[in-house]
């Protein structure tokens, strides 16, 4: 957390940091590999396939086991660790947004719970490497969770 | 963890349960109320909603300012911590299947992080209560983020 964002004008932060006391335990289970750093990440994932970048997972080893069933090509939701973003804010003015909004009503990293959600294309399965069509993370970001796209689950109800 | 799913055949566990030893830590922003416990819950959210349940989240209320700017109709991710799970199965045989699956091409809350998502329309908003439509998951479990759903971020690409 040495490089947090500053709090700007409008924006409201919790008296306290929840990272201070937490109710459950997260484990990395991998690390996204993107081209993506400070001063070069794509604002959001529709601008960072429009680059074309080579982007993988690497699974820890010992949740290979764990992707048997998944195939080329298809959706799945990654659920990935946004670990240098702040959890205290509860209204936020990021730069593409008019006026300050909550922070449940954004997809900023900034949140309770720095996680953040994309639905990919698998493009490649090579032991505990998986290929992905795009992501708009920095390079190392560590990984939560990787779960099939479901249309029943993840299309919003008519 | 009093009540964990035993292990059935053609299932694979690790040799450790990864809760044991954790990377980041979640906190609880509030609570998931629903008719459902065990013995009456819902396969899956599609048969949850037919039954029409009056389900809601209460959430903390330090955490209420974040929801300026959510309206009524709006879909959204929820993300919640499914508490009675286990961790530790990298292959897994849920009945709904023909043959043992890996847990990361299953929608099963058993698994190394068991977050649970599901998209779902507000239908009331009053301070720290979020009504919404339905939601397949045992009454108190615990929530930890809500997101604006999008399609540019939750629909797969071409």
């Amino acid at each position: 957390m040495g490089d947090r964002p500053a709090i700007r004008e409008g924006e409201i932060a919790l008296p306290h940091d929840p990272a201070a006391r937490t109710d459950a335990g997260l484990v990395f289970i991998g690390r996204i590999r993107s081209p993506w750093a400070r001063g070069n990440c794509p604002k959001n994932i529709s601008k960072a396939r429009a680059e074309k970048p080579d982007t993988w997972i690497e699974l820890k080893p010992e949740f290979a086991p764990a992707l048997a069933g998944l195939t080329v090509g298809q959706p799945v939701i990654l659920l990935y660790w946004m670990d240098n973003a702040r959890r205290d804010l509860v209204v936020q003015a990021p730069a593409h947004v008019d006026a300050p909004r909550g922070t449940f009503a954004l997809r900023s990293p900034n949140r309770p719970n720095p996680i953040a959600a994309a639905t990919v294309r698998i493009t490649a399965l090579d032991g505990a490497r998986i290929g992905i069509d795009a992501i708009d993370c920095f390079d190392g970001t560590p990984l939560v969770d990787i779960k099939p796209w479901l249309e029943t689950i993840d299309i919003p109800p008519a």
